[in-house]
């Protein structure tokens, strides 16, 4: 029985999505420490669609945001555009008019590894942004998008349009589409354990004890 | 019409600075994102007074901090201390009592390319400070002005005693005195632009129609 | 007179010790920048507990976690487990299971040059945990405790078990035993050396004649 | 009156060019120091091809070096090859075939912020390879060239197909075609007066004296 | 049939192993550019001898180097000692002394992610060394190996004792043991396949010809 | 009896005497392993002469090499510059004029932790460079000298006019002229030890029984 994307935002995190991948032999699908979420309390959990920058100097005068423009108007529902960065954090791609934009199609959030901007305005939006840096670059004349909906790395991790992407306090985790069902059904499981040792842990019982019992930790 | 400090700390941003900058072909004038803000709530915006620190173990046991005394009892209001750090994070420059001192003279605020410390009491002052780390060594033994209110590269940032530096959320720029007029029309102008563009994405209007219609992003 | 760690805790931070431990000669006692709080409101203040990992695939699928457990579970009140991390981002030693035990034991805090997770859950529980980095990654499979209370070095710092460590919105500092009385007793004094100064430049009184008075800054 | 690629090779050098390039105001034409030659001893002089790499694991089955194999083999005589790799050292996009197939077609030499492999068959060669480090790993799975014959960014440097590209031991330097008459001729000019302040510093003249002199150092 | 470790050192390069790795899924098992050869001439072929280092200032004053001295007086014939620093440019834990004791026993060379010493002595000695940089640290009171012959990562590539390493001017490839046999029998049929495609590039063939002649790059 | 600088030069070598700078307590005398000599072969031993450089665009028109002037028109018989460069790798501090006038005044080598050019004119000239790396972009407009002769920290290292600065293929170590005496003494006792050491390895014994006889490794 699949799991609708409101269940994995309520019942999951990062860190046991992570450990789930661990142990179906994909140990390279959570995003480095240094991408953050602007704000922590915020949750995301979407479908990637992906686009790809290079760095230029060169942009078309007529419309230098053309890709960004393309992949923001045809999001749907729980989108989330992942924006790999050519040289991640000397350009923000990503700010409050793209974040009002995509919010408008029903995005689920944003993910990049290069910089965002208008973080205030961001932030009072509610919408949950993952970025590499905060700076206030435009990217017109810095970077251009190359490519969209084509695979990518991100921040060290491949992502393809159609991956179920899953950020929160504790970073960002990427979940390939063919592994998706396996990993979620891993996870739902291993939130029940840890609540187990959880429970026992606050109670005083030895760590020694508690792993003995529920061999988790 | 020149416009006043309070007006371009009202309603400015770094993100319109920026842009406005670059279109004036001054691509190079904000710092780089590894420069925050000790509370992002704060706006700084102010005149910059240089100073630039080299590596030194030795100092004067008489009078370790001369030059830092020397540029700070000299501040006038809405003046901001720029420190130039050798090595921005073995050293914090920059503590509560130096901030203490920088606001009886009415600093605007203060930036440095090095480590603050003290910051639980900075920020209950309310007295912005944008830095490259926050720790808790002292600069003596370990790095010493050698020059004041000359030019110097914070950040990488070309800085000058008298240009107008902006902090926010998003980071800081330096707008140089010679273009400060042109660039700060520019931004006055452009931020009525982003305050159309905004509302008609925020009602579900397309980018594309939208950029079609202001041609700002 | 020797005080107590509650003492020490509401009366000292992390700059006066570095002062202090500066003035003795100990200039390398402070962790680098990069090793924040999970929470700057937090004050961490007991004895070291150390670990060190090294980066490996292997474990002992029976008990991956062997040396982490009898860390923890030989825990006494006050104590701080230090852990040295071989990589120190691509992990993450400590999370909500491991401070709920360790808090059950009296445990003071935690500090690690490599990554913290499950960080929501923790700060909810008030346990103070300093740290390289957030990030969701187990350390089974990437890297495992080579040793347990033996002389380490974490971000930079020589930490032996026994020694004072101290951590707040500044940093972490590492006092060690042999002068940890000496350094004590200088920083209970520049506390209130430091109060006089302050008051003065609240007061609008010049750096300059402020450090004549009292030679501190 | 146009100098031959050939009287460059000869008479011109790195520090030259970029004195000159500096002087008429462009002051960021030079690759940094983590740029090397292969061979410290051979000369790059020529016209750049570009192309620009993207992260991706990814690829075409059937032709995986589509976009490689293009350029390359379009390559006219004194072409050289501009590789921006997304990921620099993640990847080695040249070695020993393109080397090869380049080679026969007349290039003058590759330039590239990634890796380059086969390194002892390409000195053997005597074809000057410009390099951000030396390493084993095929692009395929890694990086795909996204676009050739666009303007990019290589190793911090805006670069265009036509630009005449200048590498030795000191490093590797892009002169914009726009500029290209005035840099050369301030170049051929320079040159004339190191030669005499070198002269009279051999033979021991204070630099003072000789810079009086010159007003070159 | 198995190949000898002489014939695997005279006719394959890193290069080829590491597009036979990457072919049965093995991608990360080169060592990244930054560990380099001290005689680029130099070829390492052999059976790796694995250490791991933790950082301390500690160290036993009646025998500091116990365990450096175990693993190399146990070497035996084509072995190759892998040490795994815990903050590789930090110390040296490799010299002349241990280079001419390992190649008494018939090591085959030595691979480390820190630095190494002495090295004008060692390339006088023609024992091939990769190493992570040079500098004159010894490692006592820095740094100390806490377990030999374990499996560890060094430099990012797990490696186990046993495993086959092989070091050129390209860099250093790690064989894991299991995927041996295949891996060597792939890379010998590619080697063929390169030498015809470079004979034909050399004559001047397209590349496009050539890769769909022979699929190779 | 005090050593001659030739003495010191033919006999002693970087690894020694950092082992004996250690073995005083001073463990931070070495420069890191990104400071390189231009030429492996060549060997600097001589007394340092400083400066410091803050980065700045400013200059002065009429001379703006006018410290880097004094101090090499005043350099004695065996000085070496040594160079603090404010932000390393962005400038090049020393090339073929330098060199050539610091070698007419018998300067034995130079020492900078920023980029040298004209290396391959510098290497014909057999004048010891130790750099952090190789460029060609000119000081003027990037940064400038603000102090000589002063105590400076250079690659991490202090440094005082006076002090014995020591280069070799391993990388340089700095000896503080009042533990001077003390080193050098103890570094000629080491010198034989290891030749003793090294006879009975390359004889064939034992690492173990090795160190046991001369306790040096």
């Amino acid at each position: 029985m699949a799991h609708t994307l409101g269940e994995i935002r309520q019942q999951l995190f990062t860190s046991v999505l992570s450990d789930c991948l661990d142990s179906v032999g994909h140990s390279n699908q959570a995003m480095p420490s240094r991408i953050r979420p602007l704000d922590e309390a915020s949750v995301l959990c979407g479908r990637a669609r992906t686009a790809a920058f290079i760095e230029s100097r060169a942009y078309d005068a007529a419309n230098p945001y053309a890709l960004e423009i393309a992949l923001i108007d045809s999001l749907k529902r729980d989108e989330v555009p992942v924006f790999a960065c050519a040289n991640s954090l000397q350009v923000a791609p990503w700010g409050e008019l793209l974040s009002t934009a995509a919010k408008a199609r029903g995005s689920a959030g944003a993910i990049m590894d290069g910089c965002v901007r208008d973080v205030k305005a961001i932030r009072s939006m509610n919408y949950p942004v993952f970025h590499g840096g905060i700076g206030p670059l435009d990217t017109k004349g810095r970077a251009t998008i190359s490519v969209i909906d084509e695979p990518i790395i991100c921040a060290g991790v491949a992502v393809s349009s159609g991956d179920l992407v899953f950020g929160d306090a504790d970073g960002v985790v990427v979940v390939p589409q063919a592994i998706e069902r396996e990993v979620l059904r891993l996870a739902f499981e291993k939130v029940q354990g840890e609540k187990n040792t959880l429970a026992d842990l606050q109670r005083g019982d030895l760590l020694a004890d508690v792993f003995a019992r529920y061999k988790i930790l």
